[in-house]
């Protein structure tokens, strides 16, 4: 069983060293030289692990992708479902260091994606799973009856979701103007004029 | 004049062939050398026109924004206020081809922006400039006395744009789902909510 964790461990390691050349150099500075070159680790040993630069690249947004959702698992339910999607909003967009920088892994990987056939699938399957995620959302505020009336919870879910995307690309473009602060205002007055007043 | 028309021609001509590049092959496939190709020119007579990489994204960019801000301009006003918002947000998502085309542009143009702060800077230009539009939409609104009370105008200019630029990204990734249709429903459902029931 040690050998497997040190093996997972490892791959962590690595990918976690490709975030950190995406950052500073941009998508197209990960080559397998020199993520292991910033890992410290042989060349050799790398391509144990990856041995193209796009498995490479596929596998830090998976990995982008895997934090994301274990800490959306973790979140502990408040039992008030205005705050628990409000909790999980905060996973997904740039509200700290550690979420900024998933944010800008995956700006950059998706715009590398547009003409990469390969990049493309695994941003359409992680834009499927959290399309399915708010759609769970607006679900389950219809059945609660929290919602005002006369919404379209298809169109709904949408806007939520493309609200959401829309603020994780302008948190990257503009982080001195669309902070941290802001965006939870912007989420939190989306719910404001969404559900009934009520004892929240 | 008949030289300069021809020069600005010939510039809108290697742009649009960079264009092509990227949507086949990247971002990062625009290269001096391969956009002199595609566009049937030599390399001596595009080094007139650019001499970087970088130039020249920057200058493709620059013409999505330019052209963006023409069919802008040129939009006919219907003198109500929610339908000429709802066609000028028309010119910025993927209602079309050409469109879509604009739209990929941008998205690997702001993924490659990420690491490069030539291309940073002029992609947060961009940004500001539509965030003005998004001010003058709401304020416009405002004015004429047509949203529903309790709207906070700075919040609300803010969710618009990030709903626009979320679309514009989920249109991108997934064009089968968030076609043409879905995105101009979306827009007027979120406009139906935010305005005061009347006569549109």
């Amino acid at each position: 069983m040690p050998k497997i964790v040190d093996h997972e461990k490892r791959r962590v390691l690595l990918a976690e060293a490709a975030w950190r050349v995406i950052r500073r150099v941009g998508i197209d500075g990960v080559s397998v030289r020199n993520v292991a070159e910033e890992a410290g680790m042989s060349l050799g040993s790398l391509r144990h692990y990856f041995t193209t630069q796009s498995e490479l690249l596929a596998f830090s947004m998976r990995l982008v992708s895997d934090r994301v959702y274990e800490r959306i698992t973790k979140t502990s339910w408040s039992g008030d479902p205005r705050q628990d999607m409000e909790n999980i909003i905060a996973e997904l967009v740039p509200l700290d260091d550690e979420r900024l920088a998933e944010c800008e892994v995956w700006m950059a990987f998706a715009g590398k994606a547009v003409a990469d056939p390969s990049l493309k699938s695994l941003n359409r399957e992680i834009y499927d799973s959290l399309r399915n995620l708010f759609r769970m959302f607006i679900a389950t505020l219809a059945e609660k009856g929290m919602m005002k009336p006369g919404v379209n919870e298809e169109l709904e879910a949408e806007k939520l979701f493309a609200l959401v995307d829309g603020l994780v690309v302008h948190g990257v473009i503009c982080p001195d103007e669309v902070t941290r602060e802001r965006i939870a205002a912007v989420v939190s007055d989306y719910f404001d004029h969404l559900l009934q007043p009520g004892p929240s």
